[in-house]
């Protein structure tokens, strides 16, 4: 059974965040993600419809060490969310504002 | 003479700047600019003591190609300073949230 490791809230570092967040690719993951209630799988929120596997993979790992988003394997595919709450309560207002600046 | 390279306003990018400030060495150095009034050397904005000056040099580069700061020669030593007004401009809000998480 594959086994995502998640940072605990505590060792969610504003390095860590940001530096995951310097990619235009990985901003359009997020925004993606924040777009629907509950889970999508990598495929579902992928920033390009052509986007290499592996490439994809490497973003959505990205995210998840960074501790921006939580990965669960459902079936045969992995569900993600962003860890809104936990990203909130480390580095209030953050998130959003990256957000907003990116459009 | 040395001529540093420095992106203009509108070529300041999102991403480059929460790449550039990604780096706690980094962060350090942009607070110890935003503490004076007018410029500071290099070494005067140091992190550490002990930092080898390519490993110093390496990080002004950083944050001046991201258009964090601004570099002229005075003199024998480089000179820098914040250029918040820009980034105020460019990003508004972002770089005193970032340093205020940074606490």
């Amino acid at each position: 059974m594959v086994q995502f490791v998640h940072p605990s809230k505590e060792d969610i570092t504003l390095e860590g965040v940001l530096e995951a967040l310097a990619d235009p690719m990985r901003l359009r993951i997020i925004k993606s993600l924040m777009k629907v209630e509950g889970c999508m799988s990598c495929s579902e929120a992928a920033p390009c419809p052509d986007m290499a596997k592996s490439t994809l993979s490497h973003h959505f790992r990205t995210l998840r060490e960074a501790g921006l988003i939580r990965t669960t394997k459902k079936g045969v595919e992995n569900q993600n969310v962003v860890r809104i709450e936990d990203i909130n309560s480390r580095f209030p207002g953050l998130l959003k504002l990256i957000l907003e600046l990116s459009n």
